[in-house]
């Protein structure tokens, strides 16, 4: 190999794209627009699959479990090696945030389009980030250390504001967790979770946190070049409308950020990935309590389902850019960019996750496709990494098709979706789509009153009906 | 009928379409997103169609014949009636500029989506346009009355400039027609010209215009609402990539045009189409001389094949606007356009018209398509009006997708477009997906040296490097 990897960043010119779906899809049109070759792998049960046949070259990495093929470094690093790639592009999900693999990749002369192994580390687990967003100036979910005693934890909830949530320093995936309402409360319930914890994790300590009742998602996309200064804040995606922490249905903008919050968030958040020389595309996720707080909850070091969004109401090409900063290139930004001026998102963007599921019980739903045929027409993009007579595998993840509409208004791409949804054909398995109908026809949605919460208000179809009739 | 004619316009509730192919899909679609009904009409041939499975309901109006079928006024009056369709949207070609139809369709109580019967009297035929243009001060190609004799006929082409054409009254479809490009030759061909048209034609009237050895072919989109005081200019389209006077690949902006230039024909046009009260979308043909000079050549008085690169370098939804006006609304346009700003062109835009035919010779291919799969990814749009299974018949227009690309400049569009035709899957017939790709690499093409003489100079596939082989 003739690599010189002393001589920093080389143009990229064959990218193995260490992924499958539509985001491997998205990679590869995003290299061929910019004339790089693509070498895709796959598992044994993806031989068929839409990035197979679209990549230049194809090298099968194992078995359909995960941990065989889509994570199996040593295969794709021998893929790579054997295809004469220069570069890897790990899209989302398997190896996308894997330090040690972006290393490898370094190590092995291969150019990695995404953040440095150093910054994965830095940005990577939820506490150190937590820990680096402060130091850094990034607004937290108001908190304490470990209370002494209940009445500390009185002091300290009266200072955060009612309602708060006690936490077991031990708990965590919604254990030991308990939300009050007011002093009288807080004095009760102490005693009360310090036996719990004790009893529960074998340990009593306890803290607050504000408790945000109907908390919007918020998520800023940045994408960084900082051997070149460039620390670009792309503006926010609202994704509140989630299921069991799953996104389904993105937007950008927000219509709950103002100019001013975008522009005074856009600031910390450039300023804090100019100081940590953060490199490549990521996304910084918060919460949005309802007086219009932002609150950090953790940063996502590489190219995340919902980009799209942001492509549309800024015109960069998220993923080309990627490409371009991990080849040493200047991003292609707008002017304003360059100027230093504050980017106004242009238009409306939504995007819906087609899934291979139940729409209703969230089951996934393998299997053949039959018949497939995308929206079209004006508005309407289609990230989509199926095909008719494809059998989709039940070994991954079951999104299918991301539909993407713009509008010069949020109406206008709702009623774009709305039309898009209605003449997509998927057919021999189940998709999510019902679900997004139901979710595109509920006045909270069209009035953009959204939270975390939206799903589980919705219900089931016909529950509303129902309850009414009865 | 209740319908009130007296009363002016009336919002639409129930469109029916009397067209056919991608056009029919193409108001469908914006029909849906207003949440207006829709009718299709099919002739036999067309039952199992795509715009027929995508209306919310479906009249055959007769044999595959147009003549039988889509020309057929009064099986579309009645479908309209026995629908309960309270408006007609003609699409482009069938009866989309004739007079008569739109008159019936007043008659009947139904609104025509277009322009009245007098606007197509009125700019419909090419004569009585170019007076009227003149009358308005639109540009017209230099040229002359009738000649008394050959000095006369030197004087002129003096004022006019070398090369002129020489024209017989009495000529046509590029018959009698002589080009001349200086004095001398003038003085010769003259009474050749003269003795030629006489015994062709049995008259010996001659004429003279400049001749435009390499004219590009621009257009001007306008969509006016004149009782509300309504008329806009919506930038130029440059279509001159065509073949047997049919288009091919269109863009918006043109390279040949500048700031000024767009500014200054379109306050001409605006003020021109206020002076007639036109109604509707419309679009004004020009030829562009080497020197940047505009000549007018015709009107089209509907919606045309390449609206949507307008529609992408403006946002605007051109057929949901031309509903909205014709059902008396005001058209939803940005706000620069209501300060009587002018509009300048966001990105670029690219349309290649997917044909079912033989790349080379153009003769039509129709018959079955065994597999369809359309391009997606991000600026891609797809207008089709196709899928895996159906019958491509031969009774009709041979266009079968328009693809259309956007990008933040012309590179990036023509990259998009380079990787979107390279992506489409269209397979059991043959369409002219080569031809573009030919043309999409050419380095004129790249160059944006584009006249209406593109095609033969880019000859047929494998001619050029023959030449240097030899």
């Amino acid at each position: 190999m003739s690599r010189d990897i002393s001589s920093g960043r080389q143009r990229i010119r064959k990218v193995l794209i260490a992924n499958r779906g539509e985001i491997a899809l998205r990679v590869i049109r995003a290299c061929r627009e910019l004339g790089i070759e693509t070498v895709a792998v796959h598992s044994e049960v993806d031989a068929a699959a839409l990035h197979v046949r679209f990549a230049d070259s194809a090298v099968c990495i194992g078995p359909a479990k995960s941990a065989a093929s889509y994570l199996n470094m040593p295969a794709i690093i021998a893929a790579a090696e054997i295809s004469g790639a220069d570069a890897v592009h790990p899209g989302y999900g398997f190896l996308s945030e894997n330090a040690e693999f972006a290393d490898i990749c370094r190590q092995c002369g291969l150019t990695f389009i995404g953040p440095t192994p150093e910054d994965m580390k830095k940005w990577g687990g939820k506490v150190p980030a937590r820990t680096l967003a402060r130091e850094l100036g990034i607004p937290l979910l108001p908190g304490t250390q470990v209370l002494a005693d209940v009445d500390e934890a009185v002091r300290e909830a009266v200072k955060i504001g009612f309602p708060v949530i006690l936490k077991a320093s031990a708990g965590g995936g919604g254990r030991g967790m308990k939300i009050v309402r007011s002093e009288g409360e807080l004095r009760r319930v102490f005693p009360q979770a310090k036996a719990e914890a004790l009893a529960g994790f074998k340990n009593g300590d306890l803290y607050l946190e504000r408790y945000v009742e109907e908390p919007r998602h918020i998520e800023f996309q940045v994408l960084c070049a900082p051997e070149l200064g460039i620390q670009m804040v792309l503006g926010e995606r609202e994704c509140s409308i989630q299921r069991r922490h799953q996104k389904l249905v993105e937007e950008a903008p927000s219509v709950a950020m103002t100019d001013e919050m975008r522009a005074d968030m856009g600031a910390t958040i450039a300023r804090a990935m100019k100081q940590t020389g953060y490199t490549s595309a990521g996304t910084l996720e918060f919460l949005l309590d309802e007086r219009g707080n932002l609150y950090f909850m953790e940063m996502n070091t590489r190219i995340q389902v919902e980009h799209p969004v942001t492509e549309l109401v800024t015109g960069i090409d998220l993923v080309a850019e990627q490409i371009r900063v991990a080849g040493g290139e200047a991003p292609q930004f707008p002017t304003s960019f360059e100027a230093g001026r504050l980017l106004r998102p242009r238009g409306h963007a939504l995007e819906c996750r087609i899934n291979a599921e139940d729409p209703e019980t969230y089951a996934p739903w393998p299997g053949l496709i039959t018949e497939y045929h995308p929206p079209g027409g004006a508005g309407v993009r289609v990230d989509g990494g199926i095909f008719s007579g494809w059998r989709v595998p039940g070994d991954y993840d079951s999104l299918l098709v991301k539909l993407i509409t713009y509008g010069r208004t949020r109406e206008e791409s709702i009623r774009r979706m709305k039309r898009a949804l209605g003449e997509t054909v998927i057919a021999g398995i189940r998709t999510n789509i019902p679900l997004h109908q139901r979710i595109l026809a509920s006045p909270d949605f069209v009035a953009g009153r959204l939270s975390t919460r939206f799903l589980e208000r919705l219900g089931k179809p016909g529950e509303s009906e129902a309850a009414i009739s009865s």
